[in-house]
């Protein structure tokens, strides 16, 4: 088959793919191969030699959470003991912004992509600031954390089998018409998927909690983000070993290095070193506290999402930086790497053309373009949390070795 | 003082202005002189010889709902016979969309301009299709109509007293930045307005009214849209009656004819015949069905939203008709006829500049460019309803009536 045909197979098996958010249930009992000391992060494979401080504090904070250790002494202890078990969650199913973690007991949600039967999960989003996912810890983080898995957890998983499942790819189609890029502008789809959840929340709950949740869910602006990511990773997983394919499925980064998975090369990594983010900072925090990019969440630009479709979003640049115009053209920019557009996410401010979809590795290197990413900025030091957001881009040498073994893919 | 300094004042009077949406109440409680049998209708005064069908369609639903007749016959001699005393609302500090029918018993939203002390109202948004502002007026409308009056009106009474209202004048700043315009694009609007007011829902109702009550705003799809035209209305009174300002301080249609008001010109209609709207219709009716242009809702346009607002919302046209650069023209255009731009609304898509702000009735005349409306189109027989949606314009011979009008205005 032909590049151009492998690839028009691997867009169209994303196309076709749904993504329903089903159900919430706990990590060890979904997530496969999920042991008792599993801790998965975000990006590609890293040792926790080479992890950046914010991965580090959310490890931290995850192993206090399960009862494995009692101080950020005991976690650094256990970690090199060889105790736990760490991979990267793109092996599992698994996706999670910023660090990502996911320890056993963590509540998760479940994404179905019907049309592929591929099930995918993610962590509950936690709001902005001081956050696990960003390396904060502190009993302010845990308690949050606990009354996300004790008590939110529950309730939301009843409203989704009351309203079984909510359907994320329609939710998403209405809010990139909406100004949302899904990636860091989660305005109205949080808004839709209030809308589409309190009928059923308010049938399944008290009204104490119903509120506390609503409210949590509200604040929280981008708690839709988790599960759009699994979402995400079930449509490209869906096109994943397409033979001959040269389109990107997974573009994930761990803070130390970003990494990019390719269609026709299987579940091999291409990594370059993180780059830095260009971002607006919270007040007293400046580029000297910044970590290097990380975690999944570029997953939403892989599927033509985030900054592939900021031409509908322009508001998004109040929150990461830059111009109105200047998130038109990265959106035009994006279709010079792109195989293709897309047939349900589409962008009224260009005439309802589909969003860029499907970066395609030739393409990047010939054009020397590279995906841009828009992302949130982790202090790069452990227990601080998120100080910022900015844009930057999948480094280049990613592509150029994906190209190299794409051109060597058949030699013995 | 001169006229652009009168102009430049009766805006800071608007820009300056809030809408609390903070109480529903009965009309004959709150609307001044509202007597045992006066009928409020949209735009500018008009007898019942010269009401369109569909606006005789509404008042035949509304004196059946009121008791006051059983037939279309016995309305229809009920209004020759001089018992009805019909009034323009925008006489009675009131507004409504369509033929904008008002009786005493009907429940209205009432929405304070708290920096200026003016209190308006307008009454509850019914949905689309068959509904009572088009002219429908079977037994489904008037059922519908009670249920709203008795069941959805006290639910949502208790939840605005308990929220201390809603600040519409934040709301629409962010569904102007979430691709509404506010007259027939309110997607982002409405969900962020249940958003806002579901936990107060939850509070004060039990759980099956207030699932009816968020379904049915949820699915009328336009909830928000009434409230926010009184709103509008409370933010142009407040830029009346400014001397020596030329700007338009109404803009309303009763299917009859157009009319406008204008700051320094005190009360007085400078009107035209109503024209006819290039629209979409509905499956089943074509433009020989259409009414010609009815409505005060173009109140959202002349405070700067609506087509004004298009640019921000392209995905407008889907229901309106056009494409996404003629929605961005028809906002440039705009600009050339209005003294101002608005300091809280906000277009992202041309590097958040305000919306265009305050027709000036010299600068449509000198142009000739005359104010965009988009509308809904109802159908010219009573009886039937909403039929499409598409745009119009203010007739210019109201802007040359009045320009002379304003030339002449200190002659004895």
């Amino acid at each position: 088959m032909s590049i151009n045909e492998a690839n028009k197979n691997c867009l169209q098996r994303i196309q076709e793919s749904t993504a329903l958010w089903s159900d919430i249930r706990p990590a060890k009992e979904v997530i496969p191969g999920m042991s008792e000391r599993t801790v998965l992060h975000a990006g590609p494979p890293v040792a926790w030699e080479n992890m950046c401080g914010p991965m580090r504090g959310s490890i931290t904070g995850a192993c206090i959470y399960e009862g494995w250790a009692r101080t950020p002494e005991e976690v650094a202890e256990l970690a090199t003991s060889g105790e736990l078990e760490f991979d990267s969650s793109h092996h599992r199913h698994a996706i999670g912004p910023m660090s990502g973690i996911i320890t056993p007991s963590m509540e998760v949600n479940v994404v179905t992509n019907t049309v592929h039967g591929i099930e995918t999960y993610s962590t509950l989003y936690m709001g902005i600031g001081k956050v696990l996912r960003h390396g904060a810890f502190d009993d302010e983080v845990l308690a949050k954390l606990r009354w996300m898995n004790d008590d939110l957890a529950p309730l939301l998983k009843a409203s989704l089998l009351r309203a079984g499942g909510i359907d994320l790819k329609s939710l998403v189609a209405q809010a990139v018409q909406m100004g949302d890029e899904l990636h860091n502008r989660n305005k109205a789809s949080n808004a839709l998927l209030l809308t589409s959840l309190v009928q059923h929340l308010i049938a399944v709950g008290d009204k104490a909690a119903v509120i506390e949740a609503i409210d949590f869910i509200d604040k929280a602006g981008h708690f839709i983000l988790n599960a759009v990511m699994a979402g995400s990773k079930g449509m490209l997983d869906a096109g994943s070993n397409v033979k001959d394919s040269t389109i990107v499925t997974a573009l994930a980064r761990n803070g130390y290095e970003t990494g990019i998975r390719v269609s026709g090369l299987g579940d091999t990594w291409f990594t370059a070193p993180a780059p830095m983010i260009e971002g607006v900072y919270f007040p007293g925090f400046g580029p000297e506290d910044a970590n290097p990019d990380m975690g999944d969440s570029a997953i939403t630009e892989t599927v033509g999402l985030g900054s592939f479709a900021m031409a509908g979003a322009p508001a998004v640049v109040e929150y990461i930086g830059g111009t109105a115009q200047f998130a038109m053209e990265t959106t035009l920019k994006m279709y010079e790497i792109t195989a293709g557009e897309h047939e349900t996410f589409k962008l009224p401010p260009v005439n309802f053309r589909g969003t860029p979809l499907g970066i395609d590795i030739r393409k990047v290197v010939e054009t020397g373009i590279t995906p841009v990413i828009n992302t949130g900025i982790a202090c790069k030091r452990p227990g601080v949390g998120q100080i910022g957001a900015g844009l930057t881009a999948a480094p280049i040498e990613c592509f150029t070795q994906a190209l190299d073994a794409f051109v060597n893919r058949n030699e013995p």
